[in-house]
């Protein structure tokens, strides 16, 4: 079900993000990108890699992963989510969360980072406490919520 | 003394930036880069800016900044800064600093965010925190120090 994502699947994957992006909720993405424009931000990973979340050839979700910074930093790792909002509820978020921590522990990184969770993403939130994820700090105000203003951006921390 | 950089200041810059990346003590950049490879990672903003410290035409320290993230948080600023180390202890960090918190209160950020400060780089945080920054966490072993291995990386917060 979770598998590496190959190039064809940027056509399910493109509007699964431009509509987590364009709903304003969770991700500071440019807004308003193209699929061409899009694909590096997800897709070309010059470390790390992109999977997929499918049910047969249907794309449900898909996360990248990798180191958070290059160099000195490069052994704490990082990832992203966007799941198909049609497919919310059904643990898809969850099932590429324990992936994507099992990963980067076979890779050897000490540590995940998430450089920025919105703190009214309860959701999100709930699940990274779950998998043992603590809230290291909090930057007020740091995003632009679509429909709540200005809310935290909570950095978050798995020691491994 | 503080103007904005030219592509002729490059040349000046990139020994500067060399030799702190190697030092391996205040910054996760990638190492080992050349010239040509290192210039995007501190000339090349496609929003935002990067300055000189200059002493007629020797080039003492530089700064980039903008925003921290696109979209929707763009409305936080960041910077980095490296200064030549034969130019330590004249208060050109300080001088740069200043500058850089006038620039993003003028451009309208709400606020400015450092994602990435060494803890044992006691000088930056006792800079930024006499700046009015305050530490919003810690990320334990984060950066790998070269001669005390692995460290706290800072996030740290100024509201404007």
């Amino acid at each position: 079900m979770i598998r590496d994502a190959v190039d064809d699947d940027w056509t399910q994957i493109y509007p699964i993000f431009a509509a987590v992006v364009e709903a304003g909720e969770t991700y500071a993405f440019p807004e308003g990108l193209s699929a061409d424009e899009a694909r590096p931000w997800w897709m070309d990973q010059s470390s790390g890699r992109t999977v997929v979340a499918a049910e047969g050839d249907l794309v449900l979700g898909s996360a990248k992963m990798g180191p958070n910074r290059p160099g000195r930093g490069a052994h704490i790792g990082t990832a992203s989510f966007m799941i198909d909002v049609r497919q919310r509820g059904r643990g898809i978020g969850r099932a590429l969360a324990v992936h994507m921590i099992e990963w980067s522990r076979q890779q050897g990184f000490a540590g995940i980072q998430f450089n920025a969770v919105v703190e009214t993403n309860l959701a999100a939130v709930a699940l990274w406490t779950s998998l043992g994820f603590a809230i290291v700090g909090t930057v007020p105000g740091a995003f632009d919520h679509a429909s709540q203003g200005r809310v935290g951006l909570h950095v978050m921390y798995l020691e491994l």
